[in-house]
Formats: structure tokens, sequence, C-alpha cells
């Protein structure tokens, strides 16, 4: 079993059906030592995507996705959360990414200067549950032309819907625990093959 | 001289008298082997300070932070930028924060849970300007009553106050790339002793 596995069994907390926290070790007060092993399952399920490029959306995708980074030796570049006041800008990619928890929008933006066609992109993230968050940097791969070959979560919701619509866009997911159920305060993993 | 002031020279943009962008390495896309050597530089700096935390503010600091998280072997805690509707809570820390640069104020703020009397916290950030981050920071730990025992910074506008209320609070503060003027569209860094 993963690292990051047995620390959600001994250091989460099950807040209710859909909810669990890390906070403890993974994106509020981060252990190095989770986020390492982390970072390595990523590099050994990726490596030969021949990857250009590592993104994410801040703030809490940007420690796992630097250490990814760093072991593949590319650049990171994360989606910046607009100023509520912030307009179109013609040096941005824009997209708006609804967060179900919250019930708002946000537009997310890069800077064009940092995404080209020839970007094989890497998405990483803390938690995958509705998909919104990957679908919108995917979206600003794709403005860019580049190609988004792969995304690697943390933690997966997989009793919600986000993975299938990854899925159905054709990118290959990589989650390192996939909770099946939250039900009687208890996490139930996804069964490995 | 470091590499991260030898980058700066040949890939930041100087905007004006009082800005430096250094979006294409630093705080927007990221060079690993620039994160790097900072984090080395800010080891070998702080290494006999007995650290027993790294802390540091969504979301620009979160990758210089982990990286020397992991040097050190002690846990990362990010200050979050509390939602506007967030109300003052018992089991938070919160402080406000004051950007002359958006000329706005913000509320941030930690679980209680990951801060303690105990804790020797070294506070890392990618910029000092006026220093009202850090001294957020600082705050937070004092809440605690832990103690700041140093604040590492990428990049310092020693042209700006920041440097000096912070050592009137009596903390060391280390910054690899000290900029004395940005006049003439061009970077002058303090000369090193």
């Amino acid at each position: 079993m993963s690292y990051l596995k047995q620390k959600m069994l001994t250091d989460s907390v099950v807040v209710n059906e859909n909810v669990v926290k890390v906070d403890s070790f993974l994106n509020h007060q981060l252990d190095p030592v989770v986020l390492k092993e982390i970072s390595k399952e990523f590099v050994e399920y990726f490596k030969e995507k021949e990857i250009t490029k590592i993104m994410t959306i801040e703030a809490s995708g940007i420690a796992p996705a630097i250490l990814v980074a760093s072991e593949f030796d590319v650049p990171m570049l994360f989606a910046k959360k607009a100023e509520p006041s912030t307009m179109k800008n013609d040096d941005q990619y824009s997209t708006d990414v609804h967060s179900f928890t919250k019930n708002t929008t946000s537009r997310v933006l890069v800077s064009t200067k940092y995404l080209s066609p020839d970007d094989k992109v890497l998405i990483i993230d803390d938690f995958l549950a509705n998909g919104e968050a990957a679908l919108g940097l995917m979206d600003l791969v794709e403005q860019a032309g580049g190609e988004t070959v792969g995304i690697g979560i943390c933690v997966e919701k997989s009793f919600q819907p986000g993975r299938q619509k990854l899925e159905d866009k054709g990118v290959d997911v990589f989650s390192i625990a996939r909770i099946a159920s939250l039900a009687n305060n208890e996490i139930s993993f996804v069964e490995e093959e």
C-alpha cells in the first residue's frame, strides 16, 4: 500500500460521506516525506511520456508539482486565480473553473508565454472530485495548442464523476489514493488490480 | 554570484523603478534548478537554528518552502488567504496582511493545530518589499507562543522598508538576491560583504 494511503488511514479525518480532511500532511501542513513518496509514484508512472512541462493550479497543487518537476527536470507552471477585477488580457489564456464545494466559479489564467504547441503537459493536483480544476487546466493547454499527456492526482474521490469526465477526454489519469467510499466515517479505497 | 542573481540578470524583466518580473522562473513558471539552488542556500544559512517548522503564505512561497522542508525534514505549513465570507474561528490563528501593490488588506489564517509554543519557525517567501506578509506570518507564530528564528527571502527589494521592519523585531533575515535599485531598467544588487 502506498505511503499516502497508509498516512490517510492513520492521520486523516473523515468529516462526512463526502469530505475527508488531509490538512495535517497534504494541503495545509505538509509532511515532506509524504510529498516525496507521492512525487516518486508520479515519476514512476509517467516517466515514458516525454513530458516537457508540469502544470497545476494554486495553491495545494504547487508542492507536489515542484517535486515532480525537479525529478523530470522540466519547468512547472501554476495557473493563478484571477483577481475579481482582472480583465481579459491578450497575453493570457484563461478559463472558468466551477467549485461545487464552494458553489463559486473563478477564472484561472496563465501567461501565453509559458505554454506552446510543443508542450506535452503533465497536470498534477492534490484532489480530484468533480474534475473541474483539471478540465480547466486541460482547456488552457488546448488553447495553446499543446497536449495534456497525463493527470496525476494525490487523492481521488472515486465516487464522484471527475475521473470519468477526464477519461472521456482521452487522457491518462493516475491517482495514488482512490477513495471508494467515506461511509460510516471510514475510508475505503478502490481495490487495486 | 548566486544562481538566482545570475538568472535575474538574464531572465527577469524590469517593468519600472519598483517592479521586476521574475515570472519565467520563480513565481508563475518555476525553473526547478533555480528552486533547488535557492533551497540549498537557505539550508546552508539556517542549518544551526534547530528549526521545527517551515512556514509560508500561499501561493508563491510554497515551492521554495517545501524544498527547504524536505532538506530539514520538518513539516511545512502554509497560511491560507481567507475567503471573504470566512468568519473568525476558534480553531484558527488569523491576521490581516496589507498589500501596498494591490492596496488591499486580506486576512490570512492557519489552523491552531499546526503551531505550538515549542515551534522554532523559519519563514520562507519569494519576495520581501514592505514586509507585511512576513510580519503577518510572525504574528501567527507569536499567537501560538512559538518563535520565528529566521526569515528566508528569495528576492528582496532593499530600497523598500521590509527588511528594516523585520530586523526591528529582532529576527534574522537572509535574502538571496538583494536589489539595491531598479533605476534605468537595470537591476543593481546590494554589494556583498
